[in-house]
């Protein structure tokens, strides 16, 4: 039996055929069938009905998750699922667990880090699942920094062993996911010791735990680190902690594909490219883009379809009132960050492709100030769905909550974003050298000429000329890469001064990275694009990104003259006439991503739009609701009542 | 026994007196000794401890929120505490719960709108508790826009009674604190209808529950909504639902002060001015504004004290690593932050001030913008205490959890931002009139010399001239207010020009928000205070507030031609150097808010800066740890690891 869609007229309204979006969205045809076909398996499957997270307590979560993932790891043996399928299986069940650390730390680990003979043994365990493998780098008080990890590895050479320990509490590793509870084995990196000499941090692989009976091994203390934020959210992992005492490993478990140790103690560094090994990193900084740009259009989608049902005002004499999607405020807020989730899903494509190429891994770190954006991304969404979205059933909480970590792993996104800041300073002190900038730096090819152009726009249409958006963009950020190069080169220390003007780098960092992304998506609007309108959706919301990155950091265009500020005023004029443009495709543009409801798992996003009696129903299924007359009425409430006291206020 | 203070170092590098500047922070000494009594009192009584709320069930967490509340109150009588202790009990309580609604909404909105008779009867009740009661206004489908609410109060003469009723599904009350499971009575808002006349919305005072077993009387509907955003937090709240089946309440149950209904179903509007009965409206606007510097101060508490105790990188040949406060970009983040937890102290104050006087009550709404700025300031505060701020044991996620419902309460704050630019349009097109402009618009008082001034700041040391600031927000201000005005005036209807402008105009309110609380900011540190160094901290800390609003508006000062590019390069290298004078003092800044580790309930947030044990102690309480080998191992982990099949990766 069908459902009324309550959005139908919505879907009418659109001016381009979503099917084709669809698979734009996806990336290809084939990526679409597996994720429509994989997601609507998920989703018709009770095991994995998740609305009921929020009100189990940590323990009873933790175990349904274990129930979980030993389901999803049967239905991938018995359907017989392929890598892809069983990515998206795992990506549909949205759920955090052990199988993320598992398969996206512990096993890239040893590929990255392991010789040939140490990935045949080790990886054959894996792959299987006779082994569970977390990945254990971070400290009680050492994150960002693992140079400066305390846990220690000394070389025994009379046993044949390396010995690890931790000297102190803080050296304790704190965080690791899977550890607290599930792993049998870590990659542990700690401090190399031989012959008194300290070789820095490496990793090795460790057992934790018995395979019989699944206790710690002696030496080995393991813990949980407790609540972590939200109801539900990452309380379903176990973020671990561990601390050795003299614990013995044999020498073959050092991950040796980098530098060995030999038998005598002997430390040899190979020859090995250290680009090649940093397969892990890579790994989770890809993860880090494609989960912003999923997390941030699972918001958008609840967003936009709970602003086309809820109506607030704009009624005279009793009569229905103006859906909130019509005020032009909401969609100041609303439609830049749809126009973003397209953006970022664009440059995640991209990056998948740059991975692939092994001397550009490196610029990964570019894309460092992309979960800043998202998470406020997320959290604006909530606000944008008023007084509801403060409900867990809206999705927006948990959505949020799983979200946010994503803006401190990897340490500090300042850090990351100095990073990139470093070498965009070196690759301007080398443009004199006649060495061309090749990659996201190519744009400083052309110094001579950023640092002098103007804006040739007139009038606001020609801020939908791709080549003056563009240039825009890239004098603002060439202009401040130049400004900072100047000032930094005013100090004789070059560190402190790299230590003072910090703020003002990651401020340059910020503009290379978003004249990136605003490339990229100019870059998919120029290629081909197949169905009806497709593509003039397309142009309208790499506009709406492009001219609210204009409006948002206007203060860095002006002041480095790369428009004026009746320019501004244009694009501030032309971004209203596209938001009109938008208004009409806007729940269609949500419909693209082909999230079901029960991925998305919002009671405000739903796809028929029928949000108020559902959220009645999921009220009613609230604990708190078992009886009329709450538990504690007799102890507290009633004798509040019958005490007949005269006093002070509260 | 004294425990080891590891920020003891921090604390002597300090050049103020601290104790002087608590009292400041306070408002008086009086204020002081009243927080510093109860807070501790609070602190050390059993009963009110909260580091176990995170693990409780709902049905758990709203019991024990029932307990703290009799305990509470039992205390008051007791000790027979004065208001204002009373109400300092219930703040460091900290937890939220049904006396919020009945003391902050239930008992203003009878003083406010009741007759003297009204009052009379309902508050001897409400007063001793002899009733406990909410404020049952906004429905499961109308928030912000009250005229729209659905449930009527048609009048019956025959009876003498009005009959409540929710004609639809949508027209429940929904979202009300304390209605779900609580409260016996309630202000419900309904649309008054005599003879087939609607009327509008009006207050009546409805009994909900039978005062002798607390079942919901017939004709009434309750419940609990649901889960909210976070772990603890507001789901301590039994935030409710309410349907009314033709339920019928005695005439005099109508709020009568502002309008009545006679014997004979007349309608007769009193002459009593609409303002006087704003009362309840103000006490959450006021609210809304303290537990904005409140939830900021704490936040920033912590992130300051974790930032002085968390060290990362820096050390050579693994030395000691440098604390993560004398970073530059952490000072570039957190010490505006700091700065404006002092800034919205002091706009409390004088808003307290404000509201005393009933013409300027209106005004309130000027502060439409302080809860978003806040909400961010926490959510920045948790991250830079890195990883470990998404530890519940943090107090960072439950803060902002507790903290965001301020964005969206009181309906969506952009539909206050608007109120104001609306007002601010007014006052603009009223210049010519020879009215004067008064209170927070006296500035437009100078629109001649504001719209032609340009700022005379030469160098760095300029920004720290009062005059000079002061101006260059005010040129800022009044030159958006007017562009806004003439953009207006070219549409041939307003209504429509208001919503096509509406995203410059919320620009300009926020604009004239913030000139309010840097000139409340200068009128503060040129007035009298007490105490060695203090005011020079004040003062530090006002230029720095005002020097990065400057920085993260700067497209605002520059668009407007209020400072020129160069200006805002040397306000910038100013704040730099604050940004050093601030440091040595960060510590004691915090300490001056004087809030007890109990209240703060945050590990990371600890006086005594002992965070590494502490964390750890946290974490073994966390019922995962109950056991070493988790319950659902034998189901789910060991079979997964014993099957023994090659298969798919996930």
């Amino acid at each position: 039996m069908e459902e009324t869609d309550h959005l139908s007229d919505e879907r009418k309204k659109a001016e381009f055929d979503v099917d084709d979006m669809k698979i734009i969205w996806a990336g290809s045809r084939h990526a679409f069938d597996v994720s429509n076909r994989i997601s609507r398996l998920v989703a018709k499957d009770p095991v994995f009905e998740k609305s009921n997270r929020a009100v189990m307590r940590r323990k009873e979560l933790f175990k349904n998750t274990l129930r979980k993932t030993a389901h999803a790891w049967k239905m991938i043996n018995e359907l017989r699922l392929s890598d892809e399928e069983a990515l998206k299986l795992k990506f549909f069940m949205d759920q955090p667990g052990f199988l993320d650390l598992h398969w996206g730390m512990f096993v890239p680990a040893i590929e990255g880090q392991g010789t040939e003979e140490q990935q045949q043994k080790w990886l054959s365990l894996a792959n299987t699942m006779q082994i569970i493998g977390c990945y254990a780098q971070t400290e009680l008080s050492h994150g960002s920094n693992v140079q400066g990890l305390e846990t220690t590895a000394t070389f025994d050479s009379q046993k044949d062993q390396f010995i690890i320990h931790s000297p102190t509490q803080t050296s304790s590793k704190w965080w690791p996911g899977g550890l607290g509870k599930v792993s049998t084995h870590a990659v542990v990196y700690a401090r190399l010791i031989t012959n008194g000499k300290d070789h820095g941090v490496h990793g090795f692989i460790v057992q934790l735990r018995s395979l019989d009976d699944h206790s710690p091994l002696p030496g080995i203390t393991v813990g949980d680190i407790g609540t972590k934020f939200g109801n539900g959210a990452y309380n379903s992992m176990d973020n671990g902690f561990l601390m050795f005492d003299q614990f013995r490993i044999p020498r073959d478990q050092m991950l040796m594909r980098l530098s060995k140790v030999t038998k005598e103690g002997k430390y040899v560094a190979s020859d090995v490219p250290r680009q090649l090994v940093y397969g892990t990193m890579v790994f989770v900084r890809q993860s880090i883009v494609s989960s912003a740009s999923n997390a941030l259009s699972r918001a958008v989608s609840i967003a936009t379809r709970y602003s086309a049902v809820r109506r607030q005002f704009g009624s005279h004499n009793g009569g229905i009132e103006t859906q909130v999607i019509d005020y032009k405020t909401q969609q100041h807020r609303l439609f830049p960050l749809l126009a973003s989730a397209y953006a970022f899903r664009f440059v995640g494509e991209w990056l998948k492709w740059l991975y692939t190429d092994v001397t550009q891994r490196l610029e990964a770190s570019d894309f460092a100030t992309l979960p800043e954006a998202h998470a406020y991304g997320i959290e604006e969404c909530r606000k944008l769905c008023g007084g509801h979205g403060y409900l867990w059933c809206s999705g927006l909480p948990e959505l949020f909550a799983v979200y946010v970590p994503a803006c401190t792993y990897e340490g500090d996104n300042v850090v990351l974003q100095l990073q990139v800041a470093r070498f965009l300073m070196k690759t301007v002190s080398q443009l004199g050298s006649g060495k061309a900038p090749t990659g996201t730096t190519s744009y400083m090819g052309k110094t001579q000429h950023l640092l002098q152009c103007r804006s040739s726009v007139r009038k606001a249409e020609d801020w939908l000329n791709p080549g003056m958006v563009l240039e825009a963009f890239e004098a603002r950020a060439l202009r401040m890469v130049v400004s900072c190069a100047k000032s930094l080169s005013k100090f004789e220390n070059q560190e402190q001064g790299f230590s003072e003007l910090s703020a003002n780098l990651v401020e340059a960092a910020i503009a290379h990275c978003q004249l990136i992304v605003v490339s990229k998506f100019i870059t998919k609007i120029e290629g081909e694009t197949k169905g009806k309108g497709v593509k003039k959706q397309l142009k309208n919301l790499c506009y709406i990104y492009a001219l609210h990155l204009l409006h948002k950091h206007l203060g860095d265009f002006l002041s480095t003259n790369s428009v004026t500020p009746e320019q501004a005023s244009l694009a501030n004029h032309q971004l209203r006439s596209l938001y009109s443009q938008l208004r009409p495709n806007a729940v269609a543009l949500v419909d693209a991503f082909d999230y079901t409801d029960h991925y998305l798992g919002s009671v405000l996003g739903r796809y028929d739009g029928n949000v108020y009696p559902k959220l009645f129903e999921e009220a009613l299924k609230d604990p708190l609701n078992d009886s009329v007359v709450p538990d504690g009425y007799r102890e507290y409430i009633r004798p509040l009542i019958k005490q007949h006291i005269r006093s002070a206020r509260l």
